[in-house]
């Protein structure tokens, strides 16, 4: 799989002062975009397994805002797979106001760790062999059109 | 101890669209001071000892707010303990704007546990001595005119 | 109307270093129910009007803690109006995991302002007749069987 | 002036199940020395003027990760500006953990608007006088240092 949506209704906590939605949320909306295509697959960003946790940090995030989110606003959120390197999974994502506005574009960039249950440290590690058959990268036609503004 | 004064400058991303900190992050304030005067005492809210980890949740929380905070508001919390009993501890709250304007008072109820290393379970457990000899109720007078409004 | 349900899955960014979901997200669930309830009226909880802006800031909010929430649990949030007054509304909540677990109960006593739009001033005012004929309080039978744990 | 040092300690409610900070508070960071740094300056970033208020959304963020941070940890923010043109302003930012260990480097592009008072509608307008004047760009060499990790 390399594609996914997700929607959700823009919370009153969420905004700011401004009367939009304060831009560090959107990185939140991505990410729960992430956590809901993973559930769609069966997986889980944060396992606990037999040789203590596994786990998804972020290794870099972006996002450009094009148009102002407020208050109860329905958010979709679309989300692309654009590239799978050993250890690392970068995902896009198109953020749409009522399913036709764009009102940002953004990308999260991932990498698989393991956390030691003694010391808490992280490795980094290969993406586990289930993740790496359900999760590709989208085809290239996609994400070029991805890449333009609604 | 029974008594601790912190002070924190409001951010931008606490504010939401009515111009005004959002009621959630008064919480938020009330558990930083209380952990600025855990730490003013060498002792800390989450702890990986021996047997796991050592942790304290919240049991009750609860706010009144009678005055707005607004962005960039310079908020000082004074914290004085109201009870200790074998395994929880209450914290009271004053929440004032410049010093001078009560804009919010409240309670926190906290319980200690350990935590399974394995499991993750909570199970509740008598507060450390360590603790217990640090952190005493306030006088009854103290406490009897902290419930006034200023 | 004096109920309503709400559901939710726990978002990552929620949880804290203790594993489990911080406390002050609870305020703002029971919020996000609140909301989802005014919306199922066609009400707002922030609107502006021909005089300025119409809003419901709290003046109490509280949460008792029975069982911890976790990532990806599914959240449901039981709304009842406990009392109406002339200007203000409070609410009881009960959050439940699965469906089944009592993780905790609140309120939100929220008041009716008139924000004057120059000085941003707020000032309490009267519920709005078209609120006060949508909300009225549940029975009492109704309210005392939300007071007894599942 | 084109540079600002913003000390904070990591609170709690920032961490998550992970053990570590939750990204998005990166962004939160990142403002939080911004507006400090405007502070600095006798500014704010969002203000009540005669034809309604003045404020400086964000264009874009981004925030590559290079270390954890967790609870209690003393974090240094670093601010350059790296770019300002006739509406916007681009930030740059290395965090810091104990004055020396590097945990991210980040930027914020923020566009100065006007928003309506009535309509709430943003529209982009030239920096203000008082603005332009106080901030500039850092030194070429200053910003060619902190491209390189510490």
């Amino acid at each position: 799989m390399f594609e996914f949506r997700w929607k959700y209704r823009v919370a009153f906590s969420e905004t700011d002062m401004a009367g939009i939605v304060h831009f560090s949320n959107y990185f939140r909306y991505m990410e729960m975009a992430e956590h809901a295509f993973l559930r769609s697959l069966g997986l889980t960003v944060h396992a606990n397994g037999d040789d203590g946790a596994a786990s998804w940090p972020r290794v870099h995030a972006e996002c450009t805002y094009t148009a102002p989110l407020t208050f109860e606003d329905e958010l979709e959120v679309h989300l692309l797979v654009r590239e799978k390197a050993r250890k690392t999974i970068t995902y896009d994502f198109r953020l749409l106001k009522d399913s036709e506005t764009l009102v940002a574009t953004g990308s999260l960039t991932v990498i698989c760790v393991s956390i030691d249950p003694a010391t808490k440290k992280m490795t980094a590690m290969p993406i586990p062999r289930l993740v790496d058959e359900l999760i590709e990268p989208a085809p290239a036609e996609l994400l070029a059109a991805a890449d333009l503004p609604s």
